[in-house]
């Protein structure tokens, strides 16, 4: 199905040449000052042809809200938005009608949906789909600043070349200085090489997105199938060309011993307890910790090729596939405002959940 | 919450130290034969005092089914079923009344319900709770094998000593042979050897478990949000422990070019679609496409240490604290029917909810 | 929250006077022909309009899909739509700003979300956000005809003229020929006369809705909580004005004895097992049992009056209150089309739950 | 499925004649005292055996509590409990195996499961089944009064002996004096003749129960298809023989006009808001108003009759059934516990939804 979260919701529909992506909020707080300025920054943010290292694909990307909101604040009825889909190379895809993509999502949902598949340029499983999330995500960012809790995310990998995973050695504020969105502007530039260069062989490559979010409170997250980790990794892994999450120490920390990676508990300056270390990455027993909470995720590079691949056709008939059209040869500095977006409305949603219970408590 | 699935469900509960712990599992299909041989082999498997590498508890953990179940069959309706805890040492426990263990969930427990928490033998955070987990996914194979799949997981790595992660080069059936659980009889005895010197440091070591599911037809799994990589990894990342998930090349992947990555379609000897290689892990845009489904899941090492470590109480004030009692050295060996578990009863799920809609296919 | 159902799922947005209403209905089987036709037949019931006994208000209400449709087939994706708000006479509905009118949603909104209500028109609670309800039900219709089910409501009470309450009396087939949406044309006059009565003394007026499903297969509804007439008086009960909901004999059979009120089962003449009589409604324990299913809605006078009303404003303050605008002063015969696709959207609904268990059925 | 509920949630387990009946109840707020003289209380009025109005079954009904309790209070985890099942003439239900009780559920469970049925006292769908009900209510009840809220149901028709529609006539404490459940004695005692002569004859007699709630803040309630009395019709029509819900005036209201009807608002003594009349019973646009809610519910009359009727057997042939063992003649003195549980528990369920965002409310 396609919506995503409890309390905070959002239902996404939309293929990428079809009239309209957009979706629906669901469970806006009301009574919230509605950022228009943020809205329309994170939508740039994942936009193609913002620089030579993505698509060249122009897309307005202008969101109309269609309800939810008056007089500026939201209202807590449901947010229906919409983007049209306009430059439209519909022609550029005719040759997709019936052959089979490499490691694309053409033959699965053949063989889910049978054959009515909306073959041009991905149709539901093109990465347009996300503009939803981003409309969901800023609305999300919203209610969280009422909280204080920011989450922000950056590219912290592309093919080999890769930051410190100590995410307090860079400023994360200098994350959008540059095209890549990676806060070590040195790094970035050998990113950016990189991709260039995988572009000019018609390749593409993968890498690792970082997200931090700070200032959440403790107590947020549900111990047994919903830990606050799990709704992550979940909401990460619904993210196309995403194959791997990780938090805290992640797989780095199997390597180590208990007494290594234990988080020692300390009481704080201001007198209430807080931990010495966070290996835990700000989540233990799947519930917050007040500490900061980081994850990595890991994008498969595009499949997208602009050379030739042997496939099939719907028959199972060997052809020879080659790309046309405009492409990302890497997804990740378009990613890393989708990252964000998951982050925050899963944040906001366990957020709510716990919310519900604390008039309750002794 | 504390129920698990859509249209396949298990709903748990549970303390360790208190009368029992159980759950209730909903949407078994009807009609289907009730396999009390595989649903005692799954709890031996997880049982604690099954060797030298994990926790001396004994715990007999018999399974009472309370309904559901008519001469031998499922009925359809929801089964109940409950395991008594015994051989409490509840007194081991009176230490932690007031407490925080490091990097166990005792303080978010406290800052999400306030203090009122079960504090023996971790309460609801207690791995005692897998019981119910396992008795879901015995059912679950049971209607799975009908459908010709095998879920099957082993302990890929125990900190540093690892398997290639080509589980091609492992003959699967010899997992069960050793006490690790590891395919590779030479790497077992070393991991083994690993988890007994940890242990007699009063250490923990962490690793990962790969599972593999082969026999899955193709067309299931939610192409959006509910991607079925994606609830495979809600799924494991609900396990205790597990700080990471990656499916197909995962994070290694990320180090590598479109070019070496996408897998080709050919036509198969029986006159079907298949891929060359299989680097995508079985799964395409969220669906699964009839290749083999594996994935890799991140243990952190045991909170729990045999040695002194400084913490706090709940008043924010310093104190030494040291676990006595039975404890795992190392989780692996015990989580593997976990994993398995927690993977047959999200496919089984998904492929329910692909059912649902086959009769209007075209 | 505003999105219904479980497997077919109808997710709404919109108010009365904001940019648009619409929604996003997923989990519409794949591969099925869209009835435009159909479609809009079935907006024309529920427009304004018209008829001299419902509102003059003028509402073209094309809908625009915006996804999950390709080469007039249903993709299996979502299908979002809406329905661009004109005529918006938002002048009309200015002295609402600050009071609560009598018996409508004015004051449970400023207690539900605060000061922060879009006031217009009755913003999320006016009856507009039908048409999301309509667009849910004409598809769940397109895929209900393809099994042969059948839902037709009528008329069957305004004020004290009612019809029998046995449908099998009426041709249902003349429904639509009257504007009440009466079978029994003579009664449908004395409706009309009725209604233009209490207009004319700027007064509304209640009545009862039936509704008949036909060719529903046996074995559809969950026995416990989620019983097949549960499912459907929910779905009533969410309707704008509603007050009751009974099915079978409903409040009537409770005037009854055991031996004048069970169905006998009967073999029927192709050798299947049917019931001599059908006081249960088609459904026996929260199941079909494969007879027609009929129910019954209560819904009360429409509460703005086109006189003088005391009230009070948002400070506490007496004021009066007169309504302005064109309003119906019967709802019933534009809430019959809504009827059927909340019966429509929940049979189908129920009808795939049961699907997706059946491939394992002995 | 068989989980009732979206924050605070009742899964249920269990067939009259296996091991036992249970269930978990899942989001309970934390620090609540337990009341176990509450829960002793609601299970001696819902337990055959109590007078001679009811079945003489004896159920001792000993509610064990698994999980979710420490020290006396609840802790915010799951809550299992289970009642064993004792006193069983399995053998009274030997003559049920192959046949279909008239207006029982044997033929759609047949029709939904196939042929693997519990047909030991109607299995799955016997009454006992509420006892988790009744479980679930109890706690509601506790979390309920710490708002005070409360929560009254009494028996207001049998046959066609009937009370007055309006609740102030009565004093509600009056209600758990007489077998009926009747908070007008004499009434009571003509209801009782009534159920003793059905019974004497071998037959069964239906009837409305009132339910009276009072204390609920305005506010709570979802506007468009999770409207408060939808919520509460769902959860009333998912008991067992019911077949009507209203609310409010109900049906009678659809017999008169809206000038009639409307709920004028007056300023009250304290400074707020309230209605001069009640009309609407306490929910308008879906959302609580602070005024009382009140509502009538449908029972039929039992299906089981301890006199001839004919039916079919599984293969469509005629045979004679004649019910043996010990029946309720009329189940709404039993019933009334069942319909106080279900508000209790839809009533918490939807507050503990809109608290999650006043944190928010401007």
């Amino acid at each position: 199905m396609n919506t995503f979260g409890t309390l905070y919701r959002l239902t996404s529909f939309g293929e990428s040449h079809g009239p309209a992506i957009g979706g629906v909020i669901d469970g806006m707080p009301a009574g919230i000052k509605v950022d228009t300025d943020l809205l329309r920054r994170e939508m740039a943010r994942r936009r193609p042809g913002q620089s030579q290292l993505t698509t060249q694909r122009k897309e307005d990307d202008e969101v109309e809200i269609l309800s939810g909101i008056f007089e500026g604040l939201t209202t807590g009825t449901p947010i229906g938005f919409l983007v049209r889909n306009k430059d439209q190379h519909s022609q550029d895809y005719s040759n997709l009608k019936d052959i089979f993509r490499p490691s694309h999502a053409d033959y699965t949902y053949f063989a889910k949906y049978g054959d009515v598949r909306d073959y041009r340029g991905g149709g539901r499983s093109s990465a347009r789909e996300t503009i939803s999330r981003v409309v969901g995500g800023a609305f999300a960012k919203m209610a969280l600043s009422q909280l204080g809790v920011t989450v922000r995310a950056y590219t912290s990998q592309v093919g080999t070349i890769a930051l410190d995973p100590d995410y307090h050695k860079y400023d994360l504020s200098q994350t959008e200085l540059n095209d890549v969105r990676c806060p070590d502007s040195q790094k970035a530039e050998m990113m950016a090489e990189l991709i260039r260069k995988v572009r000019s062989e018609g390749d593409t490559i993968g890498g690792v997105i970082t997200c931090v979010i700070q200032g959440m409170p403790a107590g947020v997250g549900e111990p047994v199938f919903d830990k606050l980790h799990a709704a992550l990794g979940y909401a990460m892994l619904g993210i196309n060309a995403v194959k791997g999450f990780e938090y805290g120490l992640g797989f780095a920390g199997t390597l180590q011993q208990g007494s290594e990676q234990n988080d020692i508990f300390v009481p704080s300056a201001d007198g209430r307890i807080t931990t010495r270390t966070n290996r835990s990455g700000g989540i233990q027993g799947g519930i917050s910790n007040g500490q900061d909470i980081y994850l990595r995720v890991a994008f498969k590079p595009v499949a997208t090729l602009l050379r030739d691949q042997p496939t099939v056709d719907k028959e199972g008939r060997p052809v020879t596939f080659k790309a046309t059209g405009r492409h990302d040869p890497c997804v990740l500095p378009r990613a890393v405002p989708i990252v964000e977006a998951m982050a925050a409305m899963t944040l906001l949603d366990q957020y709510l959940q716990q919310r519900a219970r604390t008039h309750f408590m002794p």
